[in-house]
């Protein structure tokens, strides 16, 4: 089955939640826009003749069929190639996960101004609780295979420390667990791979996750550990 | 199959979009924080023994199953509930309606500021646009029956048309099909014998769609139609 995948070029943004499930997959993909420009996503938006027009980048093209919107895709690739439970009960919790994982992401997303890094702290916290309750152990979210769900923690972590390098640095004995996890999905080959090569964008100040040394002091310890 | 629906009290709030699913089900529940008030809610957010902690209302409980997330819950009870199509494809396609929905519904949440109310035009456009482009006609969103997806909108329709009396009143002509589908909405059996009923809490100034009259100017004619 052949997949393209059309997202705005430049950015990580929401559709590198995507590649990370079809990197891990092992699975060949085009990366549309980067091949041939952003040009290209305009005419599904616009949506002539197409039946099921996205709103929004990123979607999926296999064969016929284009699917939209970050945690649908992911729940259609999670039970295509293995990264998701095959029981039902399995499958929601993994898309529950990804659900909230998704309104974290629009959160932080959302803060470009001084709020509290401790919005942050909480979110690790609700995580590190939920790894610490499998009862497969706490390697992943889900049962004790990986699936989309750690993949897009992986990299919401991987955001919050490029953004907040000193708050993050700071969470990670407090967080063990996620920071474990992040660790874990960086190092499967697949994935070491990817992040290696120039399929990999650097994050920067144009995506989600966005660097401002002021929103990122160095706090006294006493404060926070 | 006995559920039980847990959302917070005194609003329609995201729990709405899941009301209605089960009352156009016709299916019986309890809800829970309107019978007991909502202590009911907070163990599960502490997930004491629970394998699949909710991080907040919406949740669902079906026996010794815990499920949150709305877009989640309504995935589970339209295909058990023939709210959603029975192909693959139709289902996805219908989660990805309403994972659209449910960005627009945050959207405005987060609006209690006088933002353009072009920006709800847009979106109604876009789903005046999809109802246009149905295959199997203009009165549902997907195919010729209804799903969960039409029930969110009527659900995102109906509270705007109370945050926004005004500016709605102006765009009904313009997307015809979307304000149709309200009705149509409305005037179903099970859907019209629950909002006339207590089960349906009206709106009011805490919920997602708050009414401000200074956010809904009376406009001149010219600028809008």
């Amino acid at each position: 089955m052949a997949y393209a995948l059309y997202y705005w070029t430049g950015i990580q943004g929401r559709g590198e939640f995507v590649r990370l499930a079809l990197e891990e997959a092992g699975v060949a993909y085009r990366d549309v826009a980067r091949e041939v420009g952003d040009n290209a996503i305009l005419p599904f938006l616009e949506g002539r003749k197409i039946a099921h027009v996205p709103f929004a980048p990123p979607f999926l093209q296999v064969g016929r069929r284009l699917i939209g919107q970050t945690a649908n895709i992911l729940q259609f690739l999670g039970a295509r190639h293995g990264l998701a439970p095959r029981n039902e009960a399995g499958r929601l919790w993994t898309h529950q996960l990804q659900l909230t994982i998704a309104d974290w992401v629009a959160e932080a997303h959302d803060t470009h101004h001084p709020i509290a890094a401790s919005l942050y702290y909480e979110d690790q916290r609700r995580e590190a609780k939920r790894l610490a309750n499998n009862p497969r152990g706490d390697r992943y979210l889900v049962g004790a295979r990986l699936t989309y769900a750690d993949l897009s923690l992986f990299q919401t972590i991987d955001g919050l420390r490029y953004a907040f390098p000193k708050a993050m640095r700071r969470a990670r004995r407090k967080y063990r667990r996620v920071h474990a996890l992040h660790a874990g999905v960086q190092e499967r080959p697949r994935i070491a791979e990817y992040l290696a090569s120039p399929r990999r964008l650097p994050f920067n100040e144009q995506g989600i996750f966005r660097h401002y040394a002021e929103l990122d002091p160095e706090l006294d310890r006493g404060l926070d550990d």
